[in-house]
């Protein structure tokens, strides 16, 4: 069974608004092997949806929004106009209306029972949590469900309404997806290295490179009849991948790198503090933006300048003097200062320029000195991004997580 | 001029990323008066990006993703059998992805060097932050551009190249808008507040409300034949909201609301450091994302476990005992390690709970103490945030900087 997703409203189409909706919709449809075959988004004029309307693909048509009582929702005209039929005032979503406005204590106007009329060939999906019904239709073979934009309206309606009703009529092909986290090789070398294994996937199996920040997802995607020989192809194939490139997979699920870092530390009952100065925070942030950090994360010294590199980290002022702040000499300084300071099990130091300014000729924009080590070994590397502050800011970040993880699978 | 666009990838269909990109194009497009009038995503397979390519609706068709190197990448193929030509080498695409290669000390593969392959009748567009070139065709009359989906390299090719082209083609009717950044003031009220201005507009200027976090953007938009007269009666408009609300407008132009802060204190020659624990390195991340905050930025604690507010900032383990960590009592304290060990003519102090862990029913998820202050004036308050994790963590650093800009204002 194939889906389509028609969004309709000038507030997604200006950048007002991003259509998370969607996104929402093709993850609930694909858990249940629906394949989404195309989203659109459109204006509420009524060309614009006629025209949408008019050129469907899939068996199953989701329309999301235009569905409140103001003027500029017209997607139930819309409607009406394209199956030809005129409009019934539907019992069922009248006292839903009503019954809202009476607990909320609002006074019902004509456009709010006009909300009850919908277009003669529709079952109406009562909408609980608000006052413009669920429709749906079923016209030469195909479905079409409107649904309110509003996302916990919507959200509400596809869980009890639309997908119960989907999955009676599904006949069982299946899908399945899986996602392997990669870090530590680029794109273009990870598919020349599983070239044979990506060369013999068995039949119905897709391979998709989704590269990000000096780390490369991989989806694994399965359609075909049998969903448990899917199941075990794919996992054979996450097996061949994981011994083609032991040191390069981080997780079989798709969850950030930071993430599979301060999981991996959880179970080993390890702790890390950070000595940052050109990432200013942020990788603290990427760690402590999860629920559970602080299992892990103990801290960090965030020491931007280079008196705080001294007095918070303990770097003597002639290594500064001599080597200058970014360098292996400090980088290596900032590491046994955090072990040291912060009594955590790990450290990660980083220093560098950001850019825009700051480089010279020696060291130029993009020079980073990363290291990752405990009280018994330490690894320190130099990076030489090319891109602008934020991104390497950003790659600084995931390059130092990634040499963590080199020195915990080493020991 | 109108324009749509076709963002092509199955991740967007399977739900997996949410299609920003389009959002940010949609706003972009809409400031320079062109009409968005569909967004649709399609699979990343031949025939549905056929599809699409064949059924376009607008003067100006933006193409994104499908562009990396490897076999499931397929939107340039697409392109060119669209347009019924073959493919050359283009030698400044190229030349490009050499030196991307050169600088981040990389092996170049044949599949990097086919990167710079594109369709015989294209120009590209060079993309000097990745490998895939963008393109640009004209073709029976309208404009096609296919662009990497990577946000940044997609954000860097639209503003530097793709939107220049076409605000060229657009008939010169002017626009003009200007933002007003405030905060600390809620959208309702500030909409009451300002409605005597807004009611009385001059004809042809727009006002729009964008909420975000505690802050409320203020976009004023003019169309008309006039630019100076839009100018000059924006600019009025302007100083009538800044007579109405002083303390609350933060900045006259787009800028996030640390780069505020970060240009008024580089203005006095001020420095300033920060105490973070449940922000967790967040509040220096925003600061330190600005180039030349380290004219401002000296660094920070980011106090993530108790031991280390007392071994980082001095915070007594006996007010810890008695107040526990979230309190005004230790976010004082922090304020005055802070003050003492860092050197900064100011610091930020914030304590709290993002949760979803570790509320109580004295202290609940969403407690936050926050702080500012220099050697001779500090302020504090408590927050009682009620969403979750990540928007507690950027609501606490959005307060607290609301707090430090209070503090400047008064001295």
């Amino acid at each position: 069974m194939t889906a389509e997703i028609i969004t309709i409203g000038d507030e997604i189409l200006i950048g007002q608004i991003v259509d998370t909706n969607s996104a929402w919709i093709g993850e609930k449809f694909n858990e249940c092997n629906i394949e989404i075959v195309q989203i659109r988004s459109v204006s509420d004029k009524k060309e614009a949806i006629a025209d949408a309307l008019s050129d469907v693909k899939a068996d199953v048509i989701v329309i999301t929004g235009g569905l409140g009582p103001t003027k500029d929702d017209i997607t139930k005209k819309a409607l009406a106009e394209f199956f030809g039929v005129g409009f019934i005032r539907n019992q069922a979503a009248l006292e839903n209306v009503r019954k809202i406005f009476l607990t909320s204590n609002r006074a019902l106007l004509e456009v709010n029972e006009q909300q009850a009329d919908v277009p003669a060939n529709c079952s109406v999906l009562v909408n609980v949590n608000g006052t413009a019904p669920g429709m749906w239709f079923e016209h030469l073979g195909k479905v079409y469900v409107s649904l309110p934009g509003v996302p916990f309206e919507m959200k509400y309606l596809v869980e009890e309404e639309v997908l119960p009703r989907l999955l009676k009529r599904l006949d069982q092909s299946a899908i399945y997806h899986h996602t392997i986290l990669t870090a530590g090789i680029g794109e273009s070398l990870l598919a020349q290295t599983i070239a044979p294994i990506e060369d013999n996937l068995p039949e119905g199996i897709k391979l998709a490179y989704l590269p990000k920040l000096g780390q490369v997802r991989l989806r694994l995607s399965g359609y075909g009849r049998d969903a448990a020989l899917l199941k075990s192809e794919i996992e054979q194939v996450i097996e061949q991948i994981k011994k083609r490139i032991p040191e390069h997979v981080f997780a079989v699920e798709d969850i950030p790198l930071e993430l599979a870092l301060l999981r991996l530390m959880t179970q080993r009952g390890l702790t890390l503090s950070v000595a940052e100065s050109c990432t200013g925070g942020y990788l603290s942030h990427l760690l402590t933006r999860h629920d559970g950090a602080s299992r892990v994360f103990r801290g960090a010294a965030v020491s931007y300048s280079n008196s705080l590199k001294e007095t918070m980290l303990g770097v003597s002022a002639n290594t500064l003097a001599v080597y200058g702040a970014v360098s292996e000499e400090v980088v290596m300084e900032m590491l046994a200062g955090a072990l040291n300071n912060h009594g955590s099990d790990y450290v990660i130091a980083i220093t560098g320029i950001a850019g825009p300014g700051g480089g010279s000729e020696e060291k130029p924009v993009g020079t980073i000195w990363i290291a990752a080590g405990s009280r018994h070994k330490t690894l320190a590397t130099k990076l030489l991004l090319t891109g602008r502050r934020l991104q390497n800011i950003e790659r600084s970040a995931i390059n130092a997580i990634v040499l963590l993880f080199k020195l915990l699978h080493s020991v």
